[in-house]
């Protein structure tokens, strides 16, 4: 450790991504994209922004994109003062552990889960206890209740890297049950087979949602995540971040996530086809014998009971075709599958039954 | 406070950017921002990355920008490994604190400088003292090498909102008697009339030179900026950076900056334009009376010994034309004009002509 570094530095394990590898012609289903393009809209505006207004700073309240996000959930009672937006959700779950998070007792997350959210602990020097899924890998909400006090819960709503959903229902007792704490549910993959939390909101002052354009709005590459919480969660948020930087959205990122959200039509069509295609997907591994978790989300998580998951990811990228796997003991055997298109599914699958005669 | 909030958030004090008024009729001669577009082959480059391809990640390390920087700098030994990026030098300001200046003994900076680096201190719980500058608002070298043990030294260079340089020796003879400090030269404004402490990198392993594309660059609309210092310093950056946000920089953001940096003809012609604006609204400025501070920057500092501040600037705003005025003791007599255009100088020149009759 160098003598220049905060001391903290050298405790950290930072996050590793998904790869992006440089070769174009892989099949890429290790990082969760959608396989169809954004919207023309979100296109056209961004277009429109390119040009001298970018030697100006950007709003650094990203208010047209707040209003839109509002309007969007208007019907749940939510206003601009309901949303706080950032540099894609993994910036607004970085400032909501700093913001909501630390606290004396631990929080709680599951054991199987988004590897960023020990990253942040560790970032922000949050104290955590990990609550184990039960064996078919579902979220069991009275394990947290009986967990003893806590700083706050966060989990992912459907599951990452499972994909497995935890009814609205559940999610609602669990913040009913934990009014002292703040439940963050992070909603990356919701558009894919879920149903938000946001309508919730109104009701509960200790929840906070959580959602990405990177998934379902196919806006990986712009960087845009948002949470919806009563004011005074997003107040914290907004104390951080106007602590930390005024302008995390530059001008095309408002401008194009403004007009995504307000493309309903395209959310709409190009949901629905992923989800057909995740059909068609499980369909077809399942035909191969293996075991595939319920899956409200873009990917599917499945194990083959005779195929060791390292060497399977490892031959279809010999393949071209790129899958993640997790080391983890517990999801060791599992491989994390995208949803592409239907040509790209069928590329996999075309490829598994090959290597698994 | 609430009850959700981590203690840490009612103890913050967030910064206050400049205001961007909705009305784009105004003169803007408040926030610094340049008066000339970005480079043409800028803008080039973004408006081809728009298109289906936002539905992928960006290369979560801005390979392609590290790259762009290190080249324009290799003749001083700059690598890719001597290079951070990030949205705006801001976030890179954000990280330094974090990665680097967070150590029992309290930090350096000058009275009158950046008003984000005591927020910053209060983000990161990092104590620090401030060092007065001289009567004639110049950065004293000696107080800092007399002020005993510190946990590191920062100040942007020129200073702001002076506008005053230290010159180039200054800086090495303060890196070169604080070995065991981090120095921070923080060079938002460099390119309008400094010399860049980029060269000494290669000598001084405690130096980190943090640059951004938002002035001389005219790209405060795409927030990108960089550091400059030793693997050992980037290394703790990049920890810090990846516990946070594994993609702060869009796909716009990487290939419009990357083609910034490469268009060296267009940022020579700009910045001297800028310069010679510079000049004359100096000039126009000491012909009405003004005292205004030696600038090497795109903003001057100007006092008249006759008239508030505050009131002129309420006077100007009410004309249309908007320029900074900070209420803190030792500068509120000053107003902080950008340099724009010639154009919107002789505006600025002509309005305040009639008030001050």
């Amino acid at each position: 450790m160098s003598k220049y570094w905060s001391p903290i530095v050298s405790r950290l394990t930072p996050y590793t991504p998904g790869e992006q590898p440089k070769l174009s012609k892989l099949v890429k289903l290790n990082t969760n994209e959608n396989p169809y393009g954004p919207s023309p809209l979100a296109l056209a505006a961004i277009a429109r922004e390119v040009g001298d207004s970018l030697r100006l700073y950007p709003n650094p309240d990203a208010e047209p994109l707040k209003l839109a996000i509002a309007e969007y959930h208007a019907q749940h009672g939510i206003t601009p003062a309901h949303v706080f937006v950032g540099n894609g959700s993994d910036e607004v779950l970085a400032h909501a552990f700093q913001a909501l998070l630390q606290h004396d007792a631990p929080i709680l997350f599951p054991d199987i889960t988004y590897s960023f959210y020990p990253t942040y602990c560790s970032l922000y020097q949050v104290a955590y206890r990990t609550i184990p899924l039960a064996a078919d890998f579902t979220l069991r909400v009275d394990d947290y209740l009986t967990a003893g006090a806590n700083g706050g819960i966060i989990f992912p709503n459907p599951n990452a890297p499972t994909g497995c959903l935890l009814p609205l229902a559940e999610v609602e007792r669990l913040a009913a049950a934990q009014p002292d704490s703040v439940v963050i549910v992070d909603e990356a993959y919701v558009d894919f087979g879920g149903d938000s939390a946001i309508p919730l909101v109104a009701r509960y002052p200790n929840l906070l949602v959580v959602q990405t354009l990177s998934k379902s709005r196919s806006l990986a590459g712009l960087r845009v995540g948002f949470a919806i919480g009563q004011p005074d969660l997003i107040t914290a948020l907004e104390r951080v971040k106007n602590s930390f930087n005024s302008y995390p959205l530059d001008r095309m990122a408002i401008v194009g996530a403004t007009a995504s959200i307000q493309d309903q039509a395209h959310f709409e069509q190009t949901r629905q086809a992923v989800i057909a295609s995740r059909n068609t997907l499980v369909a077809g591994l399942q035909a191969l014998g293996f075991e595939v978790l319920p899956s409200a989300a873009n990917f599917v998580f499945a194990r083959h009971p005779r195929h060791d998951a390292a060497q399977l990811a490892a031959t279809l990228r010999s393949d071209g075709i790129i899958v993640r796997h997790f080391s983890s003991e517990r999801i060791a055997q599992f491989l994390r599958i995208t949803v592409g298109t239907d040509a790209a599914c069928h590329t996999l699958l075309d490829a598994l039954r090959i290597h698994l005669q």
